[in-house]
């Protein structure tokens, strides 16, 4: 769909995550199909790649999940803020959100999920780990990933690369109430000295 | 400890980590304290406000937490990249790392735990809720925020406020291997459309 897209492998998956971004939580599931926002969410092993993510168990998202046993993860670049912030206001069981705001959305290869590639940095699609008490008690759904892909003008060969050329590209991070911040400004830490 | 620091009431602790920071773990128990580095952390619930960390169980850390109950919070700015690399690259079983590296703590005011304000943007003292099956299974370890506090130059009245005059503040994002995004230039998302 965008030819700046390619595979990401999955030893490589959870940087995808690692800083934090804000995403977007795809679902599919008898026909109807859903996208929504979360800033929710977290790797949790890197072999396999497994993430955890908070979704409603009121949202139709949910629903889906439950049903289909699988959710895909969008990021969203920098230019994305408005429908970020716009398909995390409303609910898709009334309407097809991807109808609705003009998106277009493939199907990932493992899962047939909904993904998204323009204007987006990567995605993931990932099967649901059932776990029926943290879904209950923390809204925390478990996944593991098991097929990526990322626009290699800012991930590329496993890394991330934040330059003042893909600044559209750029993950964002929601601080709350539709303000973003962007992830931007690299920082190289010092290599630590060894224990004496 | 800091003047610039204010309590953060309990109903907007889940805005510091909802931006997705990596963040400094801190810990106490029997006369024993340690600091890590953490990427994977985030909000799970606003009221009564919780959060989980990725802590692996072969971590010092993960074991005075299992033994005290409980765990610290803390969000170094920019400014403090180096540290924040060099805390995740060794072990606090065989030194103390607030010795080694000069770390000024102080005591939380609920529970005791080691907080640091120089150089950081924001702390949280939290309980640990016992979920023996996530901790195994995913090194997911659930928490209630019972105390929170930050740096009113950058977080107040419950709002991040990302400005040129407190980028040293703004929290850092690690991408891997000790590279580092820095939150910053705000983006604020169009109001959405009512549906239709």
């Amino acid at each position: 769909m965008n030819p700046h897209f390619r595979p990401v492998a999955l030893a490589h998956a959870s940087r995808l995550l690692n800083h934090g971004p804000t995403v977007l939580v795809t679902s599919a599931h008898g026909g109807r199909r859903n996208v929504m926002a979360a800033a929710w969410s977290m790797p949790v092993e890197f072999t396999p790649p497994r993430i955890a993510i908070v979704i409603d168990k009121h949202t139709f998202t949910r629903e889906l999940v439950a049903a289909s046993g699988a959710f895909g993860i969008v990021l969203p670049g920098a230019s994305q803020v408005d429908l970020t912030f716009a398909v995390g206001q409303s609910s898709g069981r009334e309407q097809d959100k991807f109808a609705r705001h003009g998106i277009a959305a493939a199907a990932g290869p493992v899962l047939g999920l909904p993904v998204i590639e323009d204007g987006c940095a990567a995605w993931l699609e990932c099967r649901l780990i059932r776990e029926p008490h943290a879904e209950d008690a923390y809204d925390t759904c478990f996944g593991e990933v098991v097929a990526a892909a990322a626009d290699a003008r800012i991930f590329a060969d496993g890394r991330w690369s934040f330059r003042d050329d893909n600044a559209a590209l750029q993950t964002i991070h929601h601080l709350g109430g539709g303000e973003f911040v962007r992830a931007g400004g690299t920082l190289r830490a010092a290599q630590p000295a060894r224990a004496a």
